[in-house]
C-alpha cells in the first residue's frame, strides 16, 4: 500500500484535515514521516497557486493522489442539492475548476460534503435527482481529461444523502459514468456498515480512493478498528490506489501522522 | 442478564425509542417477545398517568428498570447548561419530578440529552460548572428516596458535554454523590471509546444502567459489535442491572425487538 495524508491548503473549519497551514513546512514534515503522498483539501483552486504547489510537492517527492473539495460546502455553502439553482450551478462549476489541478497531479477529485444534504422543503427524490444530474455533468467534464470523481459515503450525522456504501453503489448505477466511483472512509464505515469488510468487497473496482481514521476518528491504532483485516480485504479487491489518512490532529498533528503510518506499516501485508 | 427495551410513552421525535405510541398493545408485545422489563421515555411525568402505567406494566409482568428524560430537551429545550437560569431551573425541577415515578417502579433516572450542550457564548468551564451543580442538586433530592441517577456519555455529534466514559468518570468525581453514576450505551461507545471492553471495566461499579444498540444503531446483531465480548465484560464488573435495548425501529419495531433479544440470548453467557 502507498500511504498519503490529508493536508489543508488554507485555514479550514473541517477538524479532520490533519495538517493545517504552513504549507511548505508541513509538506516536509509529511515526507519525513514516510508518507509518499499528500491529499490536498482545496476550497477554491482559483485561490491556490498550483504551480507553486506542484513545485513544492515535487521537491518533497510527494504524490497528490486526491483533491478534497468539501471546504466549499463548509465555508461557502455550495452544494449539488441546494434548492437555489444558482448555488447548484456554482457547486458544479467549482468541481469543474478542480479538473485542471487534478490533471497536473494525476489526482482523483473527491465529492464529499459538497453533495449537500436534503434541505428543508426539498423532497428527497428531488435532491437525489439534482445529485445525479450534477454528478453526471461533472463526471462527463472530468472524463474528457481522464479524471475520476470519487464520492464518499459519509455518516448520518454529517449528511442525509449517501451514508452507506450500498447507497453509494446505487448512485453509481444511476450516474452511469465509468469515471465516477467511491471513496471509502473507515471512520464513516464504522458507523454505517454492518460489516466493513463485506462492504469493501461489494465495492470492488468502484473504489477510487480510500480514507483511514480509527473508530474515534483518531489516527489508525488509536481506536478499535481492525486495520489488518480492513487493508487485507482492500487488497483482495485489486485496489491499486492510495490509503490516505484523514484523522483528527490529536493529541497533535505530528504525533497523529507519525503514529498512524507506524500502525499501518506494522499491520499491513507486504505488497 | 435481564433484558428490557425502550418504550416512549408519547409521540417523540427521538428516533431510537424503539416502540412508540399504542401503550398497552406495545407492552403486551414487548412481554410476549421475552423482555422482562421496559424502559420508559417520559417527557413530563405530570402528563403521564403513573397509576395506569404501573397497572399496565404489572399486568404484563414487566419491570421498569429506568426512566429516560431526554424528550424534555428534544421537545422543550430544557437543559442543565442553558445560559438562561430559568431554563436550567426548569430542567432541574423536571428531573426532580421524575423521582416519584422512579420510586414507584424502582427505576434509575437517566440523564441523557437534558444535560444540554455548550451553547454559543457559554464557556465550556461554565457549562461544566452548571452541569455539576445541577447533577449535585438532583442527586441529593433523589438520594433522599434512594433513587439513582445515571448519566449517559453520548457521542460527539449529539452533544458537546460528556462524550466519553472517561469524561463521565471525571464528572462522577466532581459531583461526588454515591447515587450518581453512568449509563453506558454500546452505539455511543463504538464511536467514542478506543477500547469498549476496557471502558466497561474502568466504569466498574459506577455502571448504573446499560443500553445496547449495534454499531449502526440497529438491533444487536445487525452491525459489527461483538456483544458476546461486551456482555461478558459487563458481567465481570459485577453489574447486577439491566441490559436495555435502545435501537432504531428498523426494518420495523417488532422485527428489531425480536431479533435483538434473540441475538443477545444466543451470545450471552448463562448466568
Amino acid at each position: 500500500m502507498k500511504y498519503s495524508i490529508v493536508l489543508s491548503t488554507q485555514p479550514a473549519q473541517f477538524q479532520a484535515a490533519t495538517f493545517k497551514g504552513d504549507l511548505e513546512g508541513n509538506l516536509h514534515r509529511i515526507a519525513s514521516l514516510g508518507y509518499e503522498g499528500v491529499e490536498l483539501a482545496i476550497r477554491d483552486p482559483k485561490l491556490v497557486n498550483l504551480d507553486l504547489l506542484k513545485k513544492l510537492t515535487r521537491s518533497c517527492n510527494l504524490a497528490v493522489p486526491a483533491i478534497g473539495t468539501g471546504q466549499a460546502w463548509g465555508e461557502e455553502g455550495l452544494s449539488f442539492t441546494d434548492p437555489d439553482p444558482a448555488v447548484r450551478l456554482r457547486a458544479i462549476e467549482r468541481i469543474k475548476c478542480h479538473i485542471d489541478g487534478a490533471k497536473r497531479f494525476g489526482a482523483v477529485i473527491i465529492i464529499g460534503l459538497i453533495r449537500g444534504i436534503v434541505k428543508p422543503g426539498v423532497q428527497p427524490v428531488q435532491a437525489m435527482n439534482w445529485l445525479v444530474e450534477a454528478l453526471h455533468e461533472c463526471s462527463q467534464a472530468a472524463g474528457l481529461h481522464n479524471i475520476r470523481l470519487a464520492l464518499e459515503p459519509i455518516n448520518r450525522y454529517e449528511t442525509t444523502l449517501i451514508n452507506s456504501v450500498q447507497q453509494g453503489l446505487e448512485l453509481i448505477e444511476r450516474v452511469g459514468m465509468e469515471n465516477f466511483g467511491l471513496l471509502l472512509d473507515t471512520f464513516h464505515m464504522n458507523i454505517e456498515e454492518a460489516d466493513i469488510e463485506a462492504s469493501i468487497r461489494d465495492s470492488g473496482a468502484h473504489i477510487f480512493h480510500f480514507h483511514v481514521a480509527d473508530s474515534n476518528r483518531w489516527y489508525p491504532g488509536a481506536g478499535h478498528l481492525n486495520f489488518r483485516s480492513i487493508l487485507k480485504t482492500l487488497e483482495t479487491t485489486g485496489y491499486p490506489g492510495w490509503v490516505s489518512g484523514e484523522f483528527l490532529p490529536k493529541p497533535d498533528a505530528a504525533t497523529a501522522a507519525y503514529a498512524g503510518i507506524a500502525h499501518l506499516r506494522t499491520i499491513s501485508t507486504p505488497v
